[in-house]
């Protein structure tokens, strides 16, 4: 492996000098500075970074929180902060905690231990004291965290739009699937869908659940159809749920989406090859992840950043588990 | 943030004293061991890794490359060996490859930049030289590369087992989906297949496909019905490619099981909600990814492995895609 020393003697300069250019510290002089970038290239050089982090408290390494990695709505947010860090060349540790508060501090450590120079966190299970006590920026990516920047998409308009495209579209009798009480992205589809329903003419059930995850969400659709046969319209909390009602309806005989209407929330890559393919609220997932990304990056230049929060739009995808507009009558 | 002056000084010891207890090298009295070590609980002290990792060469970091995190196959390994590289306290770099040679080769420079003292790579798209070249221990997690410990699924029994269950269930022409050419995986499960329909007196097709995402899924399955339009059995080359041949023969108003049998490869969180849900060849995922974190682990603490290649067994998975073995008379 080829050294800084190495590096220095091709240059005919001293170790400490290749370091000043290395980190941009202190004056040598142009063509010295020519010199030994050129000895860097020919020689193949890169700097150990553990060395250089610990000699300028700079690494290139950034932390990425994650709730769920087999979620598949997070790897898609997850490339969109990759592909932007790599831009940039930083590198990234993932860590994924399961929204358990232990594991969340865990990786925090783990990250800190190893001198990550900003965090990305799409969890915040812990308290914000947690948060306040790192010295490195901190950006919120679907969360939301009073006092610190954060990216996320329009919850509640999309939960609006859920309901008025169900309605438009002829359903009666629709069920409303609440999801995890303890996410704000999942209380403010809830919120958004709810003021459009109670303010319509339109009969609807809420049923509660308290996760995301495909294990659940089996039980969730069994018990919606046990509890509320006559439902004519579903709204759920996200895709995973979505799927699990389309299942579980065909599955008792009924119709999608004549007897029965779904939508979803996310857009999550297997919703269009379901069949009928899900009709659902898309979240720009993988731009999320490059807004969060860019946004972390001026923080760590200490950039001023024009806007905190940054909201991005959803759209209503139509595909075949909503009727059309003028089939309802 | 607690220093080792800060521990060195309430042990009422020498730094290096607190450093030899830490790195559990050179001698200190078992009575002073114990002081050190009830201080560094008391004031909560945890060392600083970069440092750390620097003074003795070792760090507790793992890199772990990934094809394709959107893919919910490889989320699944990588749960497996997180959980089990947790339970022994070391932590997790993620690399997401792409399978692009040039991405894969950056990601292995930011983990050795990083002090990581093993490897667990899910893909292969570089020389073995890359790896060779590398000083840490090496392991490949559903992928092969002679003379690197590994730890796959059997590839070649699923392929079998899945054209056995689809002759047994009655299908006449079956089309046989061969997956990406260059992975070692998806050529054993062709081969597989391919050697039980071959010695069968069953007409069959064989369609090429060159890769396992979503995107181009959808256009393998509409080529399929298109070229072979009275096709009544697909083995299809993964769970992703099954969810979008589902899709197309029900879209083409085809009959599942009944005109057309579907297998897939995997069995991904979204394959049991599909409907009618998918059968499939189960890899044990999780599984896989902490036999995996446990071989990687005993080649770091220079244990003699008993077995160098670790094959875990696949299973069929008997859902609703497949016709019950006595209605295909």
């Amino acid at each position: 492996m080829v050294t800084i020393r190495d590096v220095a003697k091709a240059a005919g300069v001293s170790v400490a000098t290749v370091s000043r250019v290395l980190n941009e510290t202190g004056y040598v002089h142009e063509d010295t500075r020519n010199t030994v970038n050129e000895m860097i290239k020919q020689l193949n050089y890169s700097p150990n970074e553990v060395a250089r982090s610990l000699y300028t408290k700079k690494s290139r390494l950034i932390g990425l929180l994650l709730p769920d990695i087999t979620n598949p709505f997070f790897p898609l947010l997850a490339r969109g902060v990759e592909d932007e860090m790599r831009l940039h060349d930083y590198r990234l540790i993932f860590g994924n905690t399961d929204e358990d508060a232990e594991k969340e501090q865990d990786y925090i450590q783990t990250f800190q231990q190893n001198n990550v120079i900003g965090l990305i966190s799409m969890t915040n299970t812990l308290s914000k004291k947690v948060y306040q006590d790192l010295s490195i920026p901190v950006v919120f990516l679907d969360r939301t965290s009073s006092g610190y920047p954060s990216v996320f998409a329009d919850g509640k308009e999309g939960g609006k739009l859920a309901a008025m495209e169900m309605v438009k579209r002829g359903s009666k009798r629709i069920t409303l699937i609440k999801g995890p009480g303890h996410l704000q992205t999942a209380v403010d589809r809830f919120q958004g869908a709810l003021e459009v329903l109670s303010t319509s003419d339109i009969n609807f059930y809420v049923m509660s659940t308290t996760s995301f995850s495909f294990k659940d969400a089996e039980t969730w659709a069994k018990d919606l159809f046990e509890k509320y046969p006559d439902t004519d319209g579903v709204i759920a909390s996200n895709d995973i749920v979505a799927t699990a009602v389309i299942h579980e309806a065909l599955r008792i005989g009924k119709k999608i989406p004549e007897e029965v209407q779904v939508i979803g929330f996310d857009d999550v890559p297997h919703s269009s090859l379901l069949f009928p393919p899900l009709s659902t609220i898309r979240q720009p997932a993988y731009e999320m992840g490059k807004e969060a990304a860019q946004l972390l990056i001026k923080l760590m230049k200490n950039e001023k950043l024009q806007k905190k929060n940054i909201q991005l739009p959803v759209t209503f995808i139509n595909r075949d588990t909503t009727r059309k507009v003028d089939e309802h009558v």
